[in-house]
């Protein structure tokens, strides 16, 4: 290991100045900092200071920034992330995911996993109804899972969780929704098709009652997040997606509070009024309708096949 | 109140995509956000994601992140800012200060505050000793108080307070020093003047047990200020100035960790060795001479007078 002296390392840069002021802080590095934290903390002091030179803010702004990462940070427990909802609210998690999943043309986008995935559902065959309660207005979703081709995928796997038709997930309402309401798990048939029975989500919100709710308050921004179902699909072979599908008349299709809406993962969900199609599903009473089809990515050459994505 | 609908509002940037997804985020304000909040948040979001754009995080480095703001936030508590020393450390402390202190050309340079400063502490008369426990090498520092045109400035009040030989604040060693010890507040005379007997202060470190320790660990940096004599000096009618004298020999000079230093805040402390000098001082050994003086700008006109700056 070299030792590089204090004096030799500094030198370009020893004192603080204005101008310049990030080369000052980023010449402190030592020699032996790993080449990816140096091209991370450089980009880092980087940006940070030019917003700072951008704001200009007062003494007093900086400690109310100080303030709020401070309560950011207190509101953080084992079971509340906040500073993954502030994450989340600047649009800085769906730009993470969009950097990391950068899918050739065609195949499924991503979008946010959320904090409401639970692992283990129960694995159902197709034309389950995983709406344990009965409450909610029907619906069927039915697709196949291809691949970007047009290929059927067999065999693929669709992990399903969604909310209640109250916004809520049954992890949120424990003991008022039956356990693993609303979720399910179920594979492709040889033709990558795939169907099941649910009903229509709901919009509802984030956590507001912490530093990031009065952010969203402050910036004239409420908390909600637009109506979808969540799906990761997998197959051998294939890049997983995560995903959602949106309804596409929530009020707030256009304003989801942490950007998970992307274009092309608005459903096409159709309200099915016509008796005869009625008799014809079994349900007994008007449902939606949505089709859906997942597209994955044959993984590149090389990749670790198929290690756990959770 | 004009409510603007969501549908309105959003229109131009319905959707999430990686291009542009700061203009996706700061479409979301609303219409009635304050418009000073409307800038900072703008230039925040802006900066924000060309920093993530630049870094291509992955999702465990994203992750990392997180997880060192919670634990930045965790070690905050009522007697330790961890997100300031964080601030301190990557140099956006003295970035603020510098821009709301770019003072005339010739005042002297502003430094930052630090953790250390104690209010009222005692009032001496020129030529006291501010060691009040004799440990230490002595020093005299000796200067005047002048305004821009070099006139002197009579009846200034020059509050005083720095670490011992040891590198340890009084508050930090509650009964080994006395209380107050190299601490006190000066009037300079008719012609300016001022002076006052301490000792030379060392280097220390700041509280680095914590993520931001670890921070600077994994950056090859030491969690070192260099030696100085903080100062707050105040008079009226004129800008007061919150600064520090550095030791120009301190090892850690071209180093502090919190980007403390401005070459204009280098001392001249010179080592007095010659018999006839200590014997005249009355000290009775070498001791240290600093010669010092500040140069304070007039306030802008209609500036509110004299309020408490700490």
């Amino acid at each position: 290991m070299t030792e590089t002296k204090p004096e030799t390392r500094a030198r370009t840069f020893p004192y603080f100045e204005e101008q310049g002021s990030e080369d000052v802080v980023n010449a402190r590095m030592g020699p032996e900092v790993s080449p990816r934290l140096r091209e991370v903390m450089t980009a880092v002091v980087k940006h940070l200071h030019a917003a700072v030179k951008e704001i200009e803010p007062t003494h007093d702004e900086w400690m109310a920034a100080i303030k709020f990462l401070t309560e950011t940070g207190h509101m953080c427990t084992d079971w509340r992330q906040e500073f993954i909802l502030l994450s989340d609210t600047l649009g800085v998690s769906m730009l993470v995911d969009s950097i990391n999943h950068r899918r050739p043309n065609g195949a499924t986008e991503n979008t946010i996993l959320g904090p409401f995935y639970v692992p283990d559902a129960p694995r159902y065959p197709h034309g389950a109804n995983i709406c344990l309660d009965g409450k909610g207005e029907p619906s069927i979703v039915r697709g196949r899972v291809v691949d970007t081709e047009g290929r059927p995928i067999a065999g693929a796997t669709i992990d399903v969780w969604q909310t209640n038709e109250d916004g809520f997930y049954d992890v949120q309402q424990k003991g008022v929704q039956p356990d693993f309401n609303l979720r399910g798990v179920f594979s492709s048939d040889a033709d990558g098709r795939y169907w099941f029975r649910s009903v229509k989500p709901r919009h509802y919100p984030i956590p507001d009652d912490g530093p990031v709710g009065k952010m969203l308050g402050a910036l004239g921004r409420h908390p909600n997040r637009a109506a979808h179902i969540h799906f990761i699909v997998t197959a051998p072979g294939f890049d997983p997606v995560i995903t959602h599908i949106f309804t596409p008349d929530c009020p707030y299709l256009t304003e989801d509070a942490v950007f998970g809406v992307k274009e092309s993962l608005i459903g096409d969900f159709r309200k099915v009024e016509d008796p005869e199609a009625i008799a014809e599903s079994g349900i007994g009473e008007p449902f939606w309708r949505v089709g859906w089809d997942f597209t994955l990515a044959r993984k590149a050459p090389g990749t670790v096949p198929d290690a756990p994505i959770i």
